[in-house]
């Protein structure tokens, strides 16, 4: 008994973490971040860290595209074709092609065009199922889906969506990875269950893609959405993308007809005619500074095979688990630590989170609170090192053998997101 | 005769035009943007010129509040509160109160919630009315609205809008400012006339704001949509604006409920309540790289009062339709002379119109091509010379003279935006 807890402990030191940081297939590509020194950020599952790709390309946008190139930048830059580039980028994380892909307008907005193209897809159903402790916007955006289609919204289990699927069901909207929890759903068997009920499924990729494997083709997906300033490091507020299963794209009907969606924009016909496949996602002008910034940070994830990427979140996430149940009293780690169902975050609950995280921050430890009671860590692979992992635990065990977290400059709390 | 001649063709020499600029109020202006050397632009009313504060502000948001401050930048560097700064900025070009503008999506996705939020404002009425030779995107998102709140679209007559508003009408969206001709609708009065008959205005101000003069509070309009990449120099895609009037605000119902929109967003709470005012426009996370160039384009219109403004543009499209009825034959001036109904642009109408445009691009005129046979000027007043219109129109004479537009490698189309 002693000689494992000799062993657990030689697991957990910090040399034992550089040594698995100098393993990583994925060691090098920490150097295509510009991250501040001192700083251990755990949370790119909020905003992702700067790609150092990312600078000198938008400045080239700004000075070179729009100052020099001007309106001509159309043609002669591309940006006619820059969200079609940028779902090619998008596409291999999604285990999908690209041209099943659009990307242009904000989560909650592409949440909204693909939930009612999707409710079309079943007429004479009228539910849309949204699970409740899904991130809000998903289940703001589904109310407003429901009341302006005239269908019910119906909340669901959290521990089995699928039952609430019956006959009535046009959509079952699911977020694959819980934003507060790290709880992940069986991607494929919910879907194929709900598929059973005859209901179509709108996964929610915003705490997968770029840590997560999804393989939307493989297991029969119908549409997903998902955010790109998370884990693909696009910049805040950076553009949501789209995917629409190449099966339903005869019939895809989504509501906002704008000139982008149409089969010849530059005509500038009177009526609208969509365009073909899932292009008729698109809506208005794409937003070029944004997503030329996302197409340079999508860079950083070339030649990285999402298996790899799995096994450096699983590793990180372990680490830290393992730290804290050796180090920590008064925590719950709430994240499963069965690996089937953890994404790429570790969620702690503790009735002072709110404090502890703002006196990690102090540290330099950047995690985040979720209301009521969670400290949420989240573990961008192509960055985060098993270092930062054992750092930040130190830093945890600090705070909380300090009390810092019960200073009152933490008691008035301010919005993050 | 002989003498008005000689005076007419004084006016029209390039040191009177040299003249002109040097006596400008704005003249000053043009040194806030970087324009290339060599380049006449008149395509400001397509994609506005680089302000010359943008590339910084650009980097140093890239840089410093993304890749230094990261997630804490939404705090410390005010990202919450970006749309409404931007908002702030905007409000003295539409005649209103920051408070009742909102700034984030695509003008498309705007016109979309905002048409549906005007519907919605008249329950009882089942027409929608908008006005054929419109930009192409306000027919189709009406078309989408119409067919997804089950109400009928209806085409008006360009010359009397107002005319095809009767009892079933909810709302009447219209274009200030025509995109292809830069016929300008009289605001007051059609609003009013659309008011005398029940029913609710969406102007779409995308050829107006930062050209013409709007008041909108003033003429009591019900909303406005309007685009940010023309005449407002925002950068490619950057997003519209929205505004709303305060007596609309309490009945405000718009379809795409996101987080943003919420009266309490970082509650994180399971039903939606919508912020109050003209928040609940808001949707999604903001996109805060575009809105920080938006931000700091602006800049150049600190000062300007919006009667400068236009009676430069007055001044500067005057000039061009004197010079072209002088110097060329085979042209139709499309815009009307009489300034009450005139924009900011000149629209030319010729056989060859497409050549005409791509060889004077080559000559460094830069304007565009509006199918079928339209022949575009925008005339940004903040940075368009009076030196700028006789010169593009020398250049013009010569394109015609020397039959450069029958040249064949201005044969293939390319999409212009």
């Amino acid at each position: 008994m002693e000689h494992v807890t000799q062993q657990l402990n030689q697991l957990l030191t910090r040399d034992h973490a550089v040594e698995l940081d100098r393993q990583s297939p994925l060691a090098s590509r920490r150097e295509l971040f510009d991250l501040p020194d001192g700083v251990v950020y755990l949370c790119g599952n909020s905003l992702g860290a700067l790609p150092r790709s990312v600078p000198d390309r938008v400045a080239e946008v700004v000075r070179r595209e729009w100052g020099a190139g001007l309106v001509g930048s159309w043609n002669s830059a591309d940006w006619t074709n820059l969200s079609k580039r940028v779902a090619r980028r998008l596409a291999p994380l999604l285990g999908v092609q690209g041209e099943d892909v659009v990307v242009g307008d904000s989560t909650s907005v592409t949440l909204f065009k693909t939930m009612v193209a999707a409710a079309r897809l079943r007429p004479d159903r009228k539910v849309i199922v949204v699970e409740p402790t899904t991130f809000p916007t998903d289940g703001y955006v589904a109310a407003g889906v429901a009341r302006t289609l005239g269908m019910e919204l119906r909340w669901c289990d959290p521990a089995d969506p699928a039952a609430a699927v019956d006959d009535d069901v046009a959509v079952l909207a699911l977020t694959h990875v819980d934003f507060r929890t790290g709880a992940m759903f069986d991607l494929a068997a919910v879907t194929a269950a709900a598929h059973d009920a005859g209901a179509v499924v709108l996964w929610d990729l915003c705490h997968s893609t770029g840590a997560v494997p999804v393989e939307l083709d493989a297991v029969g997906a119908d549409f997903a959405v998902g955010c790109t300033y998370k884990y693909l490091n696009g910049g805040p507020g950076s553009p949501a993308f789209v995917w629409v299963a190449p099966r339903h794209q005869a019939q895809l009907d989504q509501p906002i007809t704008g000139w982008w969606g149409h089969a010849r924009p530059f005509d500038m016909v009177q009526e609208f005619e969509p365009a073909p496949g899932a292009t008729s996602m698109q809506v208005g002008t794409p937003p070029v500074l944004a997503l030329s910034s996302l197409e340079a940070a999508l860079e950083a994830f070339d030649g990285v095979g999402m298996d790899e990427l799995r096994a450096a979140s699983l590793s990180l996430t372990d680490l830290f688990i393992a730290l804290v149940d050796e180090r920590l009293a008064g925590f719950e780690v709430v994240t499963p630590r069965d690996h089937a169902r953890r994404g790429s975050q570790v969620a702690l609950r503790h009735p002072d989170a709110y404090g502890i995280v703002q006196a990690l921050i102090a540290r330099g430890v950047v995690g985040d609170f979720r209301s009521p009671d969670i400290a949420r860590f989240g573990f961008a692979p192509l960055y985060v090192t098993h270092a930062d992992v054992h750092d930040a635990v130190e830093q945890l065990v600090a705070v909380v053998e300090n009390e810092e977290h019960l200073d009152a400059a933490y008691s008035a709390r301010k919005p993050v997101t």
